[in-house]
């Protein structure tokens, strides 16, 4: 028995998010059958990050383990025969038995894409969500600081969360400006709670929009509700871009 | 009577192409359905170029004459009340009685976008065209130069064309990679013959892939004969980028 570690891709807005659902089926049921087909093997494949219906992945990890006697590093080319083409998986290789797309994971990656415009830009649309025009990106970037570092996050995320612990630890979060003049603010960190990217970009926005003082952020930390935080910005501007392990 | 100049930006892929099709409506005709929605008028929208179905715009170009008394440069919003979120009117202003979208403009640019992966990337997908992950950008790049200039682009454009002229201008021809490793091919030129600019990423991308021999190239452009060039690109890697009206 073999454990195969696969990094995957896919748009968002096609399915209805990584899991199963009761009211239909997810990104990882296609796998399943991918490489059921592939291998004869019904097999269950584990997930590093659960992400909601129309959140794009760039390089969610999974893995599973297998009694095929595909070469591991050619078993994405296998899979993928059996996959749609907004769903693709771009690498593969063996791994240890104690490896876990989920629990070993490091370091976790997304990136929230948004632009500021009066009017809809058809092109943007695709993975970018649109703020009003008045957003302000000095104003906006001035809130990063207080995210960074180890915080209870609990103001930032969905209250129907059931974890344990509410404290994580962001290491990085940045916010740049392509020449097209969509933002994307990256945000690198131990592991996030429900929704807490799209509620911190959300925060963000709303201190560049004025309606949020950067000065109150450390109160709305402070405070423990998640309504004194900003909107939750919608699925769609999400990408799950990278997962990093102990080398 | 005045005339009103239209900057206007769609989802090519979701369409039939700008102008009204035997088979079905164009992009034009979405525009003067809601034009007469804001004005009561029924109008002809004269687009700048008539891109073909799935080719994308980000600044496409249109005129029209109207009696409304609406404001010429907050026309768009009037407009866009009445359009999908695929297509939309980015600005509007009022121009001489003798400007027309497609006659008076000097320079078009288009971008032609494709990145080289052994694997289908389903978040590239959406605007970009796979080839195969052996292109050399090296090899491309000596290419670009014999495409620059006033030539006959004969055998660079589809036969069934019915044009006087096949000779055009291209000003300026570049290839850049971003970061996530896609390829636009950007050409800036006084006009563009059928298919022109994706036959000419054909060929540049068969020079990267060896398929054409650059050296060849001017044996091509002699032969004024379409089968001797590189295949024709997908509709959906390509982008009306920007149309220039003299000052």
């Amino acid at each position: 028995m073999r454990k195969i570690k696969l990094i995957i891709s896919y748009v968002g807005s096609n399915y209805n998010g990584w899991q199963k659902q009761k009211n239909g089926v997810g990104i990882q049921f296609y796998l399943e059958e991918a490489i059921k087909k592939a291998t004869g093997e019904e097999v269950e494949v584990f997930g590093a990050g659960r992400t909601d219906a129309g959140v794009h992945a760039m390089g969610q990890v999974a893995h599973f383990n297998t009694n095929s006697k595909i070469d591991a590093q050619k078993f994405y080319y296998a899979i993928n025969e059996f996959l749609p083409d907004d769903i693709k998986v771009l690498s593969s290789c063996e791994v240890p038995e104690d490896f876990h797309a989920r629990f070993s994971a490091k370091k976790k990656t997304y990136v929230y894409k948004f632009y500021a415009s009066e009017v809809i830009m058809p092109l943007f649309e695709f993975d970018a969500v649109r703020v009003n025009s008045k957003f302000d990106e000095k104003k906006a970037k001035q809130a990063l600081k207080f995210f960074k570092g180890t915080h209870n996050f609990k103001s930032f995320c969905s209250s129907n969360t059931s974890v344990k612990s509410t404290i994580r630890t962001i290491f990085s979060i940045k916010l740049k400006r392509d020449k097209k003049g969509i933002y994307s603010l990256i945000v690198c960190g131990d592991g996030f709670l429900y929704n807490m990217v799209r509620i911190i970009c959300g925060t963000i926005v709303e201190v560049g929009l004025g309606a949020i003082n950067v000065k109150d952020i450390p109160k709305i930390f402070e405070s423990q509700n998640r309504n004194m935080a900003g909107r939750t910005m919608p699925a769609k501007g999400l990408t799950l871009q990278k997962i990093e392990y102990k080398e």
